[in-house]
Parts: structure tokens; sequence; C-alpha cells
């Protein structure tokens, strides 16, 4: 009864610098599962682009419930057919958490339609990310912000469709501000974008980023999967009685051109 | 001064089908072009798949403010260079008109980041368009509704995110209903959606379905174009003194992953 | 832990009209709370016009996790101090549906800011809904479409701000269409609209309507209240220093005005 | 052929209070409109809370394209008649701009629903507007930002519906961050909420707040006004054949209940 949540993380970094070795040394994919298991009604378990299919089979996919994306240097490699895979799941109903630097992922943009482009500084100045709405359940136990030490700044404009429910705004001590913590809805999958996360930072470390994560999942649980087929309804099963006219272009029975 | 209106046709049943040709002798986008160019404020030329770059060079975006676009077999044979070309245009500032089956064409789909599906019927039914508001300038000088005695119907679900502005909802004799002119925005591009133009049918020279063509064209044109740079705002450059802290993974003035 | 409802009920055409009495002689309110409560998780109960504060007290509504709202005739009977309330108590999460008639209450045209007004026809027609999202929770256990045989028409222009998520657009047998079930969130609050139940028919004795309106109980419980204080932020509690600097028009520790 | 502007000022502080009158010795309504004036298509003129009907007769609004309001200390003093004449009118089309502490005047309430709430400080500090879009055409010709050396904070949540559009966010030097500049569809009109304008200091007097005012003022005009007027559309008029079923509890004829 638990939801399942699939972490899946780029694990380049990790392994090719050692800063970002230190401070997660078994991955940041793993940190954040860690957290995640911390909440009785989560199994969490990682997959990382080094793995077949990166990790996310048909199979996986099939049992993930939620999952979640951090990607930066290597967007790229990560195939087209898993990224077609996975947005056909989150449009059945899988919900999907986009972490940090995966704005620029494969996957966001596509689900986005949009450049998902922003500013940007690497000075590990101070985060403080505002509550939109405090009764929000992304924001449960938050009260009005969190404050992060050393992050990355990024900065508007965010090349992003208007989010549907603004959760969180970041405040950034150099100046800038960010729209960080973004509901939409995609068929019927949930997605939130959530800003912090940098990989010189210890910012999954951060007990109330921890807690975000474990609301954003409870939040963006599927309510049921649909399959979307596109039917196509012939004249006799019309729900009112109609008869056929005019023109053809389609064979009866077609399925259409997609 | 004129509005630069770029109407892209597939033209592909128009030339193998006689019955379509027998409707658009001069194809379906040279119909469209001319109901466009009965307006005095527009200045309408066409452009075809078969034509190189499909007819949407570098060039003939750049001198393009608003495109239409119709497709329905051949949305397959539309390459993936010109559909990224199409989308970062549209991101840019152009406007994009997406008339009937276009929802499955490349650049809708790329730009939804859905499905775009929904079920259908070709029977020559009846399609009653009701005006969801009728003070919105896509709806200017149709009153409360459009009557098309022959369509094909599209019914819900429509695969796509909720419309910013629903402009129609479809009635169909059938019994079915179908949200028909949706209003988006994208970047700095404005998209509308419009359901009619079955190729089997004379839809597109009916005297309301081209004045919606031309109001719509109005509403798409750009306020003006912006390039995303996405720029790294270096330390020094910010807007409030900071001073650099903790670790770093890019170097000094690069231009980030993505 | 059940779901805490309060069926709100005009309860006027039952008493004055036999047509209606004969349809339901206990009252809409409790043809709609019996239905409610054969789901386990919910404990409805009733309040009406005629009842001390319309049933609707401070402690009535503190006890309230979702209202739902059926009027017609007796609009303006509503106290504006009720309205108030019931108001304050959505935007700080309580959940509100609103049925049918009920568009033209007091409470809705508050929290939409709209007209809220629309084209009507009473001439037992037959409607049917159409599910714009089979996935989406207030539609689950329906399908594709509900039928109605005979209902009154509501038809479009329906004057509301766009809905955020469209569950159901009704198509009516003389030709019109609607958006029939609308999500909106206020403050904490979720709304959902939902168009069927006109007094002179028995659409609330139907199975899916009485499904739709337990689905939507759920999806409008609270995620948790929040009460918002709107507090002034004293200098030298603000998060970063800063030193008063200008002139200065409010007192120290004022409240602000309202 | 010029938008015809109303600026509507409270006119209570430049009266009452020294500071206020030193910066606007006209009032604040006095150079909004001045500002507006250096655009030749648009006319502004003035009107104020001390006027017959507020200045905002009947015959006013028909003769007004786009209003501007600003209110602090007497928002509870404007009319509930005239709040719902504006409000008729805005869903009519009229173009609304809300100014700074307008957020809690009784025609942004209306309109939007909401409580409208939000945390303040008045403590002369550094805001700093950054544009979402540099695309819209509110922020033409502002670029990337606007700072205001002193100004009031606002901070969030923000009590207001998600803006459809999300033209600017401020960032302020005690931390806070805050929506800034939203925009809305009511009905027909079109609103703009702008933040910065606090009577302290001389924000009505910066360039590039006048330059936003102006493109403000061009992007809610009227697309054209519709009167909405809720029609009975009797069964004889129905678009498709239909005879009378049922039982019926309006009379034939009758409008309806509001």
């Amino acid at each position: 009864m638990s939801l399942r949540v699939t972490v899946w993380g780029e694990n380049v970094h990790e392994r090719e610098n050692e800063l970002v070795r230190s401070i997660y040394p078994k991955g940041m994919h793993q940190c954040i599962a860690d957290a995640l298991n911390e909440d009785t009604g989560i199994e969490a378990r990682t997959a990382t682009l080094d793995q077949p299919e990166h990790g996310l089979s048909e199979a996986a996919l099939e049992s993930t419930d939620v999952l979640t994306w951090w990607g930066h240097k290597a967007h790229a490699k990560v195939s087209d057919e898993v990224v077609a895979r996975v947005q056909q799941r989150v449009l059945q109903g899988m919900g999907l958490i986009v972490l940090h630097s995966g704005h620029y992922s494969k996957i966001f943009k596509r689900l986005m339609g949009t450049s998902c482009s922003l500013t940007w500084r690497e000075a590990g100045e101070r985060e403080r990310l505002w509550v939109c709405n405090p009764g929000h359940p992304i924001a449960r136990g938050i009260d009005r912000f969190i404050e992060l030490e050393e992050e990355e700044m990024y900065g508007e404009p965010f090349g992003v469709p208007p989010p549907e429910e603004q959760v969180f705004i970041s405040w950034f001590q150099g100046g800038e501000v960010f729209r960080s913590g973004n509901c939409y809805r995609r068929g019927n999958g949930k997605i939130f974008y959530f800003r912090p996360g940098h990989e010189a930072y210890p910012t999954y470390h951060q007990a109330p980023i921890q807690q975000v994560l474990r609301n954003a999942v409870h939040w963006a649980k599927p309510d049921g999967l649909w399959i979307d087929t596109c039917p196509n309804v012939p004249v006799e099963q019309a729900r009112e009685k109609i008869v056929q006219r005019g023109g053809s272009v389609h064979e009866p029975g077609a399925e259409g051109f997609r």
C-alpha cells in the first residue's frame, strides 16, 4: 500500500567530481531515496543513467507511482526512447518531480513544450524559498519559508508555462527571484518542479528540503491510471441516431492517421 | 505594416483524393490564404510539405508573424529539424494557429507536451460551435454560434493542457462535445487551436469559419519578439554585492550544461 | 475520521411545489445527504435556509470539511453575514460543491467575482455529460459519459473564470453545450461546480450523479486549514538586516488599513 | 481614437499628510494621469473619492476604456453601489489596473473572490521587480528589471487566485518576495495588479513605473464590450427540434430566478 517511488539520478558528478562525492558519497539519488524512505508510506528505490534503459524499463515504470528526476551535465545522454516512455507514463497518471538542473532535462522540456531556460550564478549565496500558499499540501510543515545558506542562483525569466499552482518563490542574496515550486497537470499526471539542489552544496541533506520532497511525492501520487485509446466511434454506435452523409476520406473501421 | 501570415498545408489529400480536390482545387492552403487576404491588414502566402524545408526556412519564419498549420496523413513526414525551428520561433513570439487534424501534428504535440488525442467519427454530421465568451476578439462578428451542416466529429476527452481561454465548444449531432477553440501562450507566442476543417467537406469555404481565421490571426500576432539567452550572471555583476562562497562545479565564465 | 459534510438546501421548492415534493418528499438536501452517506468515509448532515443562521453558524462551519450548496428561488434571502462566513471558511480550506442553480447563489458569485450567468431552457430534454479527463478523481467510475433523460438546459456562455480543471462538458438535445463540471481553488479551499440537478426532475436519484457527488466530496476535502493573518513584519524581524529609511505613513506596530 | 482612461484616486493621504502632499502636491492621481498623458494614444482624466458617486457615474464609466485604482485608508468609504457598477463594467470589457494598496479595495477583492491579503513592512527598503517574460507587452521597454530604492515591502503569501500571466515578481532588500505584476481576465475585462506605489515614496515619479502604467493601459484596453443578458431560450427556438417533456417549475416566458 506504500507509494512506490523511483528516484532517478544522473550519477555523473558524484563519480567524476571529488567535491560532489564528498557531499554525496552514495550519490545524490541515494540521499534522496533515504530521505523519502523515512516516510513509512513511501517505498523508494533508485535508478541511474548507466543502467540498462537507464533503469527505466517498461516494467520499472509500471511499478512506479512517482518518479523523481535529477540530471545536469548528461541530459543529452538520456535516450529519446526512454524519454518517450516516461512521458507516456506521466500522461497516464504517474507523478513526476523534477529537481533543480532537471529543468533542462529532455523529459521536462518535452512535457512543458517550452525552453525551460533561466539565468544562473554559482556563488554559494543565500536562498530563501517563500511559501505562496501555506495551506498547500506540498508546504505542509514548512510554515512561511525555507532558508538555504549556500545555493546556486536561478533567476527569472523562467521559460515555462504559467504554473497552475505556485507553491514557492525564491529570494536570492545577489538580488534575483525565481518561481521555485511549480505545479502542473499533464494528462492524468501531476508534475512538480522544485528548484533547490545544486550538486556543489549539501541541499538534499537539509531537513526542510527532505520534508518538501516527501510532501511532493504524496501530492503527485496517481489518482488512478487511464490509458488514452483515441477510439473511432462508428456511426452505428453514436449515442444519437445519425446517418452517414457527405464524402469520406477514411475507410470504414480505419484507425485514423497519427 | 500588414501582418505577414504563412499558411502551411500538407497538400497531400488534395493531390491524391478526387473528392478533396473537387472541393479545394487549388489546395486547402490556397483557400485559407485567399480568405485571409480578404483582410487588407493581412498578407498571406502559402508553404507546403513538398517544398524544400517544407517552405519553412529560417528566412521564411523570420518574415512570418503568424503561421497556420493544417496536416493530416503526412504528419510523420515533417522533418524534426523544421519542427524544432518552428517551436523556437513560436517561443520567441510568432503566433501559431493549428487547424483540425493538426492536433496530431508534431509541432502541436511538442508545444502542448501531451497526447493531443480525441475520439472521432467521419459521418458528415452537423456541428455547432458555441461561443463561450462573445466578447473575445477571436469570436468577433460571430455572435452566439457557428453551424456547419457537415463535419467530422471530434469528441472528448481531448488530451491537451487546460486551455487558458475557451473560445468555442462544439456540439455534434451524434451526441458528442469538444473543446473547439482553445488559446494558449507558450514563451512569447500565442497558440490557437481551431477544430473544424475536415478535408472531405467545404468547411474553409464557409464565411464564419473564414471570419474566425482572420480574427485569430489578429489575436495571435506577436507583441514583439524576444530571444531567450539564458545568461550566466557573474558574481561581480550581481545587483546586490555578494562574495563567492562554497564549492564550485562550473568553470568561471562557463556557459552551463544544456 | 470520516469526512464531515454539510448539505445545504434552500428547501423552498420542495415545500411550495407539489411536483418537486413528489420527487423529493424529504427535500433535495436529504436525498443528497442520503446518497453521500452510502459512502462509509462520509458523514453528511443537512442545513436549510429556514434554520437560525441558515444552519451555518460558526460552530457548524468549524465542524464541516465540505459544504454542498443547492439554491434557486431564494438566493436573495441568504444573509450577507452568513455568505461572508462561508467565503472565509472556504478560503481557509473548507471544500465547496455548488450544484445546478447554485450558479447564481451569493456565495458562488462572490467566490468567482463574475456574473455566473448562462442561457437556459426548461424542457425536460436529454443531457449527456462527457468526461474531459477519465483519470480525474471526480470522474472515477463514470467512464466516458453520464446520460440524463430529462434535464433543464444550461447553455454557454457561462460567465465564470476559466476552470482550472474541466471534468465534464454537457451536450443537450436541443443543441447547446455547457461547461458542467468545473474545478477551482480559492485560498486553500477547493470548489467544484456541478451542473445537473433541476428540481423538476429526479436527477439526484440517479446513481452516476450520486457517484460524482461522493467523488467530489473526496476531491474537495481540506488538505489542512490555514488562517491568513496578514502580519506586519517589523524592521527588526526582517530576515535580512535592513535599517529604516525614508518617510513613513504608518505608526510603528500599526495593523495597516483594510 | 485615443484610449480613454479614468485615473481614480482616494486623495486622502495627499490632503491629510504633509509628507505625501510634498511628494504629490497635485495628488497621486494627477501624477499618474500626467504620466499616462505623455502617451499621445491615451487621454487620461481623474476621479476621486470625494466627488459625487466618487466621480464614477454611469456616464463616466461608459466613456472609460481603462480605469486605474489607487486607494488605501478609505477603502471602506467607497459605496457598494459604485463598486457593483465598476464590477459590471469590467465584466462587460472595461480594463482595470489596480495599484499597490488597492489590493484591499472593495473592487479588487470582489473581482478576485479571495482575501487579497499579504505581509508588509514600511521601511523604505530597496525593491527590484524582475520581468518574468520580457516579451510581454506590459514589460515593453523594461528589459530585465526595475529598481526602486525606497519602497514599502509586500510579501507572500498573496491571497489571490493564480495569475493567468505573471509579468513581474519583486525582490525586497529585507528578504521577501512578492508576485508584483499579475494579469487576470474576468468576463470580457482585463485586470492588471501592479504592486509598487506606496504614498510615502516618489514611486509614481519614476520613469520605468510610468512606462509600465502606459503599457498596462494598452494591454487592458477593451476588445469590444459585450453585455450578458442570460436569456431564456424557448423550446420553439431551440436549434434542434425538441418537444417539451416532464414537469415544469418556471412559467412560460419567465425570466428565471436571480
